[in-house]
């Protein structure tokens, strides 16, 4: 089996990305050989805890062999232009952007998405976190397949067209979920109730899929027909137009799901 | 300060609140004296885990000092009119029927509302459930805001508007995100991916809200205002009128939140 191991590894970016994955490759015994970022207090910074080299200039990349575009999916082509010549393996790390976005630089080129939310404050456990590798050819696959399963136990090969579909669901349950979280917030807060209250019930709906399929876990007023309380609840939020068509539609879904020709729909 | 001390507590109902709240009740020292429920084999299994008697007669319920129907909504109003006599203090678990529903019972009726979704197949540490009380009288609230502080140490004093209320942004947050969860999980499904790959992100989206309130915490096309991202994502599921209905929806909830006059809407 060919798998190349990667001795000379540089990272773009500077963001929350670029910083968790970077930990995880540097805890698998990887080292982060520079960071490239166009904000260079931050690059520095990041370079700084990776004990790694600051470059501001991407043609100082060529002696690398692993490049990793931790950058937002509209700085991938703009920094692909620049890598044209390289050699390196580049890889992005974007759930949408296809693999042509990097054709310019050659056949060297792959995906390591790995599928979570990071963010500054809030630590994750790289281990259990989906990562998701493709490339132009099997044996830049099998590598990339080969470093991942150091930083996670769930490493996938996943295709342009799967990777894609999976990054829908990831907006249904990580976007589209926080923006319920918003709404109950604030609607608590408008109603002077502390947001505290519903902590506890957020974390553990979500904990529940570990054990339980979501279409088995379902609960509340829709899922029981509870057609009384459905009505109570659109009554109390009657004047809240936005609130009271978000409920509709989904409660509606909710009942059709389990009370097939249910109905709050006039 | 009045703390009634409920010496001889009596859980009416054997399911899965019946069954949390009572180990919860068990743990912190009190005892549960017996149980009704209407299946009588669920009723003795869980008598029996409890260490209790079980009735099928309520009127056997007249020696407690507390009755906790941990009933379905629909039961709540059925049971008080067999309590009708009772001396005991009487409280449902319910999020939506109001104190009034026990008005047939007197004076000494009041709520107990654990706000968490129960499940058989899933253990839950009552200490972080916030639990709501309220009563007729400002003693009984005292006694059940004592009641409830042993077993967590989230306790509120939370009247039926405010209950109603909270229960709202409940729904929010456990039945319709875990309709999202179901909608991703179908999604994957039908295009033969694993849904193994959005568990970790499900989880870590709501743990995040521990740290970052959800406002901050959004991510996703939608809340960088990504176009061109949000129209591929409507094009994969162009086939799927529901989830396409569903992705514009909340998508230009979001944009709207984020980069107000933006769109996706003909």
């Amino acid at each position: 089996m060919f798998d190349k191991q990667f001795s000379k590894i540089a990272i773009i970016g500077a963001g929350n990305v670029a910083t968790h994955l970077g930990l995880a490759l540097l805890k698998a015994g990887q080292q982060i050989h520079c960071i490239y970022n166009r904000d260079e207090e931050r690059g520095r910074a990041l370079a700084s805890l990776f004990g790694a080299r600051y470059i501001n200039d991407l043609t100082l990349l060529n002696q690398h062999d692993l490049i990793i575009l931790a950058v937002s999916d509209d700085a991938i082509s703009v920094i692909a232009n620049k890598l044209k010549k390289s050699s390196a393996l580049v890889v992005h790390t974007s759930g949408t952007i296809p693999l042509s976005s990097l054709s310019v630089i050659g056949m060297n080129v792959g995906i390591f998405y790995p599928l979570q939310t990071f963010s500054k404050q809030h630590a994750v456990d790289f281990n259990t976190i989906p990562i998701c590798v493709y490339s132009t050819t099997e044996e830049y696959c099998q590598s990339l397949f080969s470093l991942a399963s150091k930083l996670s136990n769930s490493v996938h090969i996943i295709n342009d067209d799967q990777r894609r579909k999976i990054h829908i669901a990831a907006v249904l349950v990580n976007n589209f979920s926080n923006y319920l979280y918003i709404k109950a917030f604030d609607f608590l807060s408008e109603n002077n109730l502390p947001v505290q209250l519903i902590k506890p019930l957020i974390v553990e709906t979500a904990l529940k899929i570990n054990d339980i399929p979501p279409f088995e876990a379902q609960t509340g007023p829709a899922k029981r027909g509870d057609m009384d309380t459905i009505a109570k609840h659109l009554d109390l939020i009657k004047n809240d137009k936005e609130l009271n068509e978000l409920y509709k539609m989904i409660t509606d879904r909710i009942l059709s799901m389990y009370h097939s020709g249910t109905t709050i729909k006039s």
